[in-house]
């Protein structure tokens, strides 16, 4: 039985092979890759930037975005998962941690949103 | 068996009861999700400015940042997830789909990054 | 008689001095001052992020945020003129040559924003 | 006799005209601006993000970059004065305010870069 609210080593095992595959070992220092992560999620901003919050509910499902949108979640998610790896990082007991310390910082109950 | 690549399906399940708690679903557009993830990165990026690439390669182990970069990628999963989450988007879909297309888009062998 | 459109040397003077005083320039290779400007802009959206459109016209004249956004706003300038200095980029020429493109691009006329 | 650091009311006025002759103005909530502005950082960090800090010095001079590099810079000007100016602050001022604060921070002497 597992408590883990998220599995990721077979992505990790993944990047690593296609990195291996393509010598790009070399350009992936954590710095790099904070770069590249931070270039990704402006292109994600970039498809919400001039619409309505309530136009943004829509962008999974409108024809002209909901590819777009699933191809930059997934660029940002792929320089994460390979950021944490080359840092050693477990993204599993990061996020656990994380929520933990939350859920003291933000009491349950009605409030405006801070963090 | 299942070949998935990321399980994330527990941790939106959590951050869901957590703004459920707080009330705090009303802030959790698209939109307003992808400013938080962006400013979430640029903490995380913060950690390795004024670093060489070497000293990069440091930061999860050195006892000064080993919490701190730990804290900013689970910031960041955390809003990442949250916003495929309200966006009806299946992650691991999403990086499966990438990851065909970049196979084929960057053919293996030794060669210069680019993506 | 000029007809520039923006005039950044007595400020890139000024944080030449200033880094020159503290011994910076070894830190401020374009790569590095292109991820400060980034972790700067990061802190901006910060102040933005759960605020409606509404709202957040308000922002640079409620107490709480007045000068907040100043800074956030002058440290995201400064680190972008630095970059330009040591790029050895005319900010100038840049913005004339990019409005005249843009005109180009966008001819006048009532239509959805799009750059 | 002025001793403003920059001087932008030329390129402000510029970019009020061009948003009132495309019909742009309702986009332009300070919001928005601060998303578009960290789209625009995003390409621009795109552009260092696989180069080491000796190559990125030679950015805006190689053949191949200094172009796009100006382009890029001049978007984030762009964008910058655009949000400045919708939220009614003198960049002038706020830039003034924020040397002066940093040089209280952080006094002159051979120190490692924290800001």
């Amino acid at each position: 039985m597992t408590d883990k609210l998220i599995e990721v080593a077979a992505l990790e095992a993944a990047l690593q092979a296609f990195a291996d595959a393509r010598g790009w070992n070399r350009y992936h220092s954590p710095k790099n890759l904070a770069m590249a992560l931070s270039a990704e999620v402006g292109e994600l901003v970039e498809l919400f930037q001039w619409l309505t919050e309530e136009q943004s509910r829509g962008v999974g499902r409108a024809p002209d975005t909901a590819r777009a949108v699933r191809d930059e979640l997934a660029d940002v998610l792929l320089y994460l998962v390979r950021l944490a790896s080359v840092l050693g990082v477990d993204l599993d007991e990061a996020v656990q941690t994380k929520l933990a310390a939350n859920a003291l910082k933000y009491p349950a109950g009605d409030t405006p949103q801070r963090a």
